[in-house]
C-alpha cells in the first residue's frame, strides 16, 4: 500500500485532507445531497457461491450511488469457511467473524471522518472486539438462547492530538453515525427468497 | 482450492459425509454439547488498525469454543475501505458491502449443514443479495432516514435433487436458525469504550 500523506494543502495554503479524508470533497458532496436529497440513496450488492462443506466466496462488482450505476475498481473476492471445530476446513473467516470486521471497519471510518469533518488529526486508531455466541441457537438445541451474538464488546485505542474528552466525544460521535452499528444493534428487515433452478438437459 | 467429494463412505458404506459436511461429526458436536452445554459457548475475536483514509484492516486470529482457545490456520487479513465516490480508494469492500458477505455466507452454510443434516444433497447454491441505504443518516443531514440498511433482500438460486417445497422448507430453516440472519434483522447489544493512548518520549 502507498504511503498516504494524513495533511495536505492547497495552492491557498488551507488544508484540504485530514486525516487521508478529502474535505472539500466531502463537503462538495454534503452540499450536492443538500440540493438533491436523491443523491444519497445507496443501493449495495453482493453475490454467493457456495464451495463446498462450510466454504463459500461472495464476490462484490458494483453498487448504486448518487445517481449512478458504480462499478468497483476491483470485484473484491471474499472467502467464507469455519474452523474444523465447526465441520470446515479454515479457508476464510467464518460469517459471525464477517460481522466483526463489518463493525470494527465501520466504527473506525466513521470516527476518522468525522474526526477530519471536526478537523481533529488523529495518528493512530485500533480497536479489539470480542462477541459471545452459544451454538445451541444453530443447532437448534435450545429454545432460550439466540442464534446470533448474545453481546459485542469494542475497545478502541487512540493516539491523537487531542484530549481524552475529545475522543470520547468522537467514539460516541461514530456510534451515534456508524451504518453497521444501526444493522448490529437495531433489527433491519431482510427479505429472503428462493427457487430451485431446473437444469436442462444437455 | 482442492476438489471436494461431496458425500462420502464408511467402511460399512454408511454414508458419512454430505454436501462436504462430516455428518458423523456433526452428530458426534451435538451429542457433547446435550452432555455439556458450556462446550456451546463460543467467543469470536478481532483487531482493527486503521491504515489511512477510509482504509482499514481486520485481522481474525484466534476464537474460544468447545472450551478451548483456538487459533485458526492462518491469520485472516480483510482490507477495508470506500469507493472514491465516499472518498475512499476502493483498497477492499465497505462496510456495509462486508455486512452482506457476513449474511450471504451464514444463510448459504446454515442452508448447506441443515441440508446435510436431513441427508438432502444439494449441487448448486447461489444468491444475490441487495441493500438499501440513505448515507444522509451518516452524514447527519436527516433525522428521518436511519444509518443502516433500510432493507435487505436475498434471492436463493438452488441446484438439487430435491423438490421446490424441499427447498422452500430448506431456506425458511436457514433463515430460523442462521446467527448472521439474527444479528441483522435483531438487535444485539454493543458496548463501545476507548481510551487515548497517551505516547511515552523515546
Amino acid at each position: 500500500m502507498e504511503a498516504r500523506k494524513p495533511q495536505e494543502m492547497d495552492m491557498k495554503g488551507k488544508q484540504t485532507c485530514i486525516n487521508g479524508v478529502d474535505i472539500e470533497q466531502l463537503r462538495q458532496n454534503i452540499s450536492n445531497i443538500e440540493k438533491d436529497p436523491s443523491l444519497a440513496h445507496c443501493q449495495f450488492r453482493a453475490t454467493n457461491r457456495w464451495q463446498g462443506g462450510g466454504h463459500s466466496q461472495t464476490v462484490i462488482h458494483d453498487f448504486h450511488g448518487a445517481g449512478q450505476e458504480i462499478t468497483h475498481r476491483h470485484d473484491f473476492r471474499m472467502d467464507a469457511d469455519e474452523p474444523p471445530l465447526l465441520l470446515g476446513e479454515d479457508i476464510g473467516a467464518n460469517p459471525v467473524e464477517y460481522v466483526l470486521t463489518a463493525l470494527s471497519a465501520c466504527l473506525t471510518t466513521s470516527l476518522i471522518y468525522l474526526a477530519a469533518a471536526q478537523g481533529i488529526t488523529l495518528r493512530e486508531v485500533e480497536s479489539d472486539l470480542e462477541g459471545d455466541l452459544d451454538i445451541r441457537g444453530f443447532l437448534g438445541l435450545s429454545e432460550e438462547v439466540r442464534n446470533g451474538y448474545e453481546h459485542i464488546r469494542v475497545n478502541f485505542r487512540i493516539k491523537a492530538d487531542a484530549p481524552q474528552e475529545k475522543i470520547e466525544e468522537l467514539i460516541r460521535l461514530a456510534v451515534q453515525r456508524s451504518p453497521v452499528f444501526d444493522v448490529v444493534s437495531n433489527p433491519i428487515p431482510v427479505s429472503v427468497k428462493g427457487e430451485k433452478v431446473v437444469e436442462t438437459a444437455h
